[in-house]
């Protein structure tokens, strides 16, 4: 890998991935498509403004898709799309990393 | 991999590379030591405050090492641990779905 010049596509990525919450946010969906309650449940630590400005911000970049169950009442569940679904061999990677390399 | 629960260890690292600029700094210094002024010049975009501050928490989780030569002018680089250098696996992967993924 050539690492004398960032990539715009690498710096794209990361403006996207480096954001608090990220991470977390796709490690939870990729355990399958979760209501903002179960979201929540797995990650108590983030406020309710910060997940739905999350989930907004995946959306915006094709992530993650919101579908909506017109049943009584409404349910709405978060999916990883085909992109977001990609990010698993990121996650994967810092998994091993924290694992050899956290305390 | 789990995903119905989140480790501890994938926590800490994702608070700790899910920070503004720590990718990218990483991306840099993969490239071999740096100076401050080296680094700024690949990210030019950000402050030499952030960048200062990133380099110290970057140095306290033992991710980089600031070396200080005593020449005169003193230079001083910065160097990615062993730590640090396995973090190649998690740069590189996110840079293959950036190749797939961002326009």
């Amino acid at each position: 890998m050539d690492y004398s010049q960032m990539c715009p596509r690498f710096e794209s990525a990361t403006d996207i991935l480096g954001k608090k919450w990220t991470g977390k946010i796709i490690h939870v969906l990729l355990g399958g498509p979760k209501r903002f309650k179960d979201i929540k449940e797995q990650i108590p630590e983030m406020s309710d403004k910060m997940l739905t400005d999350r989930m907004k911000e995946l959306e915006h970049v094709g992530i993650v898709t919101r579908n909506v169950y017109p049943e009584m009442p409404v349910r709405i569940e978060y999916e990883l799309t085909e992109k977001g679904h990609a990010l698993e061999q990121v996650i994967c990677s810092i998994q091993e990393w924290a694992e050899k390399w956290i305390n």
